[in-house]
């Protein structure tokens, strides 16, 4: 493919972490952009991200990295997106794609609404990319980290019908599965299959460390301990950002879920096992009929 | 090592599952047994175990499988325990070592008792490796699925010290961790560690399963929600024999992780960043500090 034109001359990365840089990596890869300038708060994530070849310039505002981008990628905890965006607003070209990768959407979009004025609104994409790996930090980044994953995109209706299938062209490029929904459908959605686990599995592990022989138990934990506990060592400050913009959906869940658990409960109370092998089967049938992406 | 005697003549697998197939397929390969011989309740898994060459020979009852063997091995599920047991009391020869792999202890303990006579008792080793994997079955079983892993022994006053020394023995040649532990300590440690995860992993299934959009959720869901909920496929039977059979332990436990995803949720209810901050951080960093059989 010598000679082909990138699709974007620049892209402006602000977050030098495991998601930011897996994506400049990426695209770079993928040959869909010339050059990739980034933002990261910490001196020490802009060297990293320089040393691992996943930015070529390094800068110390986020307006510096998105000012001559046609392209910027938001990688950063999604409470910071309104402060990012307003100070991004002003250094954007026009018809320069803007997304974010976040895993909450509805907050993102009202955040996205208040920041950018009617001029540069229409070029910013929502984005979540199903993805992710337990140890954050550029240090752990990787081209293939999108790969074969699912992107949701949650445009709205003043999305410029030209930005959405630029955003869609581009993961599309990095072999991405790529739907649009609502940012509330999206919400509802995650609450369920995502942020509810996390939650389940903080609560967990603070059961455990919680007990005076804490360590004791956790000496026994085996690979099923280990594959069920693995999303609680995601980031702090990720999660919690996302537990509480995303914090009406995931009581909901919750909710549900310990009318389950009631239910469940209500069967070890009763010594009721036929009841109990109807809804562990259930459960279980499910689980092995289920196929990530399917 | 040409010419050394096996440390067993024969093994009786009372069970030819993915627990049992695997310990023969181990044992042969360790070179610690001159013969397997089977039982298993269907015609389809004794063949399957005859054909994986887990086994020389199947037999359909208990008891033709412990007869003229000096080592008998129980991997059913728990509650079959003490019918099993009876079934074979009178086939078993002086000194034959009688060992389970049950995830629950008190109550194979207690089956024991009431199976075994003062004679036979005394050469029961309750056995926990903690291994598997998410498919059942013969044709999934593998020699090394306990190499490396741990295995509690809950050995009694009635023990022989002999048996206890070899059946000790006898799992370290499989290259496992062995420690013994009181059958309480040991159901109340893996109600924390394991079967209430499995109990959480199961509820959280139905929670999206019962919702009317429950399969456009699960097309949403990614690797986290992948490996959070892998146990939820444990066989149905397996888990509603060791849930039923832990239940007093299993509800405590449940109450105690009830109680940390209220402090969760009342820190979403309010808001309150910094507590939440505080209690993810604290299940985050204990999982990170966290190492299989550390």
């Amino acid at each position: 493919m010598a000679n082909t034109k990138p699709m974007f001359r620049q892209l402006g990365l602000i977050g030098c972490g495991l998601m930011g840089g897996s994506f400049a990596l990426a695209v770079r890869r993928a040959g869909l952009v010339e050059r990739v300038v980034g933002y990261s708060p910490t001196a020490r994530s802009r060297d990293a991200a320089l040393a691992l070849g996943a930015i070529d310039a390094a800068f110390d505002t986020p307006a510096a990295a998105a000012r001559g981008s046609d392209l910027v990628l938001l990688a950063l905890p999604v409470a910071r997106t309104e402060a990012t965006l307003r100070a991004i607003c002003d250094a954007l070209a026009p018809e320069t794609l803007v997304m974010d990768v976040g895993s909450t959407k509805t907050d993102v979009v009202q955040a996205a609404a208040a920041a950018l004025g009617d001029a540069r609104l229409p070029w910013f994409v929502p984005a979540h990319p199903i993805a992710g790996k337990a140890q954050a930090g550029v240090a752990h980044a990787q081209a293939d980290l999108y790969q074969n994953c699912l992107v949701v995109l949650t445009p709205g209706t003043m999305t410029n019908v030209l930005a959405l299938a630029k955003a869609r062209q581009l993961w599309e490029a990095l072999q991405c599965r790529v739907r649009d929904m609502t940012p509330a459908a999206h919400d509802a959605g995650f609450a369920a299959v995502s942020h509810l686990p996390h939650l389940l599995a903080f609560a967990l592990m603070n059961t455990i460390t919680e007990q005076p022989d804490g360590a004791e138990l956790l000496s026994l934990a085996g690979p099923g301990f280990r594959d069920f506990s693995r999303i609680a060592e995601g980031d702090p400050a990720l999660w919690r950002d996302v537990l509480l913009a995303n914090r009406a959906q995931v009581q909901a869940q919750s909710a549900l879920f310990r009318a389950q658990l009631d239910l469940l409960e209500h069967c070890l109370e009763h010594g009721d096992s036929a009841q109990l092998t109807t809804l562990i089967n259930q459960a279980s049938s499910a689980r092995a009929a289920w196929k990530m992406g399917g």
